[in-house]
């Protein structure tokens, strides 16, 4: 968004000396108010500068591009998430591998007995297994996953972009959804990949998603 | 961005009548032009309307949330790209999985001799050799991978936008970044992947882009 001149000179002003009023601005410009007012009223829905009554005007600290943050921080984990693709911690690497061609994902949720969240296997630690030396289908996913609590995971009410963040910083393509409520263990309720924000990154320019 | 009552009638009027003129609009509302100025100044300052001197207002057709596809429009895909990791396609399946591990990615470029692209593995394609009964040091990549034409690429001058909605559709993992002006055969010079774009999505919500 471009502001005009005299738009930044009032965003100067009201920096520097607010709470002001509009009359006190327009003086400081030697402009008349009424001159003033569509710029005042562009500047305050935008939301660079916010007022108040019998106060004035004061600066939000916001530029424009925070609008777009603003949006972006309406977006919660559970409108993104996909099904979660499990398999038994007991299964094999085989069945493991198995699952995934089936499901076409290249993470797998490894559960326990009681469906509760155990670990996580990527198409990493299945190629890792594959090149060692043993039978692949004598693998116990078990031996091969990322165990809890090592497992990063996301919640279904945490921001998308807090879920991006982590696949970034955790260096991982997929985190389990796991319900906040779960006392006795961990339930998987969805899945958050890369292809979940890269797909929320296509819809957000095709304005599908405001 | 939320517009008053007053804005959207204008919008409504603008949309039905344009190209209008500011004083037409006025009459319609019941209002003086100086009353309409501000609202006039803001509609056609975020875009839903267009001024032309003599001619009037007209609707530009465009929705608030067209502001951030108009910044996402910006991106290219050259100031993303990360740097492509090459095997040869004569390279073993074996030799392909070290290089994956080794430089941490999930899709390897194959190119010939004169360093073209011919293909392209990935961990899928590696996973599904690797349970065949043939022995991983003695298949060639060339016989696994993706091969050319059937490769989807991208350019350098694309949009960000772009690549990552052929990484969606074409449901692939990374995309190489070719040279436009190859003559010979297509030169890799940049990777493109959901990371890449998971990235960005990451640095847009920060404001760390625009």
């Amino acid at each position: 968004m471009d502001l005009s001149k005299r738009q930044q000179q009032i965003i100067a002003i009201v920096k520097e000396a607010g709470p002001i009023t509009g009359e006190q601005i327009a003086e400081r410009l030697n402009l008349t108010r009424a001159t003033l007012r569509p710029d005042l009223a562009i500047l305050t829905m935008v939301g660079f500068l916010d007022a108040r009554p019998r106060v004035g005007y004061f600066y939000t600290g916001k530029t424009g591009s925070e609008i777009i943050t603003e949006k972006l921080m309406k977006y919660k984990v559970d409108t993104f998430q996909s099904m979660p693709i499990v398999v038994k911690e007991d299964d094999s690497a085989y069945d493991a591998i198995s699952a995934m061609f089936l499901s076409d994902v290249g993470t797998l949720f490894a559960v326990d007995q009681d469906s509760n969240l155990v670990g996580v296997v990527s198409r990493k630690d299945l190629l890792r297994a594959s090149i060692g030396n043993q039978v692949l289908q004598e693998i116990p996913v078990h031996i091969i996953m990322t165990r809890m609590p090592n497992v990063a995971v996301c919640y279904p009410d945490e921001l998308l972009v807090e879920a991006a963040n982590r696949l970034i910083e955790k260096q991982i393509d997929s985190l389990p959804v796991i319900e906040r409520s779960s006392e006795a263990g961990a339930k998987v309720v969805g899945r958050i990949t890369k292809t979940t924000i890269t797909k929320a990154f296509v819809e957000l320019a095709r304005n599908e998603l405001m």
